[in-house]
């Protein structure tokens, strides 16, 4: 007896504003009977967040608590190790749903395949299940719209970089770029925001937080706190305007 | 007498695929009286195509059809000139419906903030009337998603480039990218090709036209005809996998 194998959906559910997700998003998530979620430990999970009141009770939950909340773990413990271990759990128990023919949504805060948790349990998995991924407004596209800055004019390039980067590849990186986007901002803020004022940048430079959500935070460069700068946070240097 | 003035909207429609508007956009569009839309001569206009029925009798189109399709003109025409005297006739037209009181919401492909034209009404009105942009999911994400590739593992840098540079200077960004997306392909094309072939990245790229549309084609590299190459394709170089 042969079941059909249910389906992977990767659904990018947008930066923060639950009317930012799409229609198909939202089509394939209310027709989806698992839905799972990325978490850290003790946290409700933003993407889960977002999307909580479109369900219905008959949808099985399924959050996937992330083992560390950090990239720097004391020896023996090894990052790469632990989380790699996580990912293969994760795509085992998804794959036991798939198996069993149920559809597995995983929702994804922005887009899928731009910076997020979903592309490592893709790459597990795609090959094996059937897979469909829904594109998301993602971050940096909601910070632009909120901070209300085009971001590139004409045939700019734009440079989107993380603020995880070493100081002085940030610094090589950003000063080659027409327009650029830092992500990952958190406690590497101090840092970006020296490179950024030693380019003589910092006044092109727009800041928030959270972009879209309920608590979003606009702040001007100058007046941020280096200690308190939430991961979900990013800097826009725009390009420079073209009159057009 | 005062009348109250409308609101300029700025809507990102997503990719192609009509079920990838947000719901946000999708209220405000049909809340609009106005709705406005780029176009070439004698087109009927991607954006509009997407969200056409979405509309109601009642709502007035406003066709913006650009005075040229090429920035390549015969002296003494010039392309600067021209276009930006039409972005400024496009703007005291919106600003007529807007001092009136009517919200005008102009329709952008993708994002309205990511390449666009979109962004030079908001240069010029946004100072003047109440603006709200809301973002799309733009064709980047569009097309990775219909790809089946993330662009960006961890934390690498991704480089945005469009085929319209110079050899020379997209030779530079992209053998300096991590991972890359090359936007407004068309009669570029063979230019882009060569380079990625002469930087040894020919293998990694991957290349689709009018992703999520009804009419995409995902085509390998060496198999595209570069006479045919629509202006709506691109090209993927994605991030090298990291296993996570």
């Amino acid at each position: 007896m042969s079941t059909q194998r249910g389906r992977l959906l990767g659904l990018g559910v947008g930066p923060g504003d639950p009317e930012l997700i799409t229609l198909k998003a939202l089509r394939l998530l209310q027709s989806a009977p698992v839905v799972a979620y990325f978490v850290a430990k003790g946290k409700r999970g933003n993407a889960f967040g977002i999307i909580e009141h479109h369900l219905t009770a008959a949808q099985e939950r399924l959050p996937l608590v992330y083992p560390v909340t950090t990239e720097t773990l004391a020896p023996p413990l090894d990052y790469e190790t632990l989380i790699a271990g996580f990912y293969d759990d994760v795509a085992q128990a998804l794959a036991a749903h798939l198996d069993a023919g149920r559809d597995v949504a995983v929702i994804c805060e922005g887009d899928p395949f731009f910076y997020g948790s979903y592309m490592y349990l893709h790459d597990r998995l795609a090959g094996h299940y059937e897979a469909e991924v829904v594109p998301g407004v993602c971050s940096m596209l909601g910070g632009a719209a909120v901070l209300g800055v085009p971001l590139v004019y004409r045939n700019q390039s734009l440079s989107v970089l993380s603020g995880v980067l070493p100081e002085d590849e940030l610094t090589r990186r950003l000063a080659d770029a027409e327009a650029a986007v830092i992500m990952k901002l958190g406690r590497n803020f101090d840092k970006v925001r020296r490179v950024l004022t030693n380019l003589g940048l910092a006044d092109r430079a727009l800041y928030v937080e959270r972009a879209t959500m309920a608590n979003q935070r606009i702040v001007p460069l100058a007046e941020v706190d280096p200690m308190a700068s939430p991961y979900f946070s990013l800097l826009v240097v725009p390009g420079e305007k073209w009159r057009g």
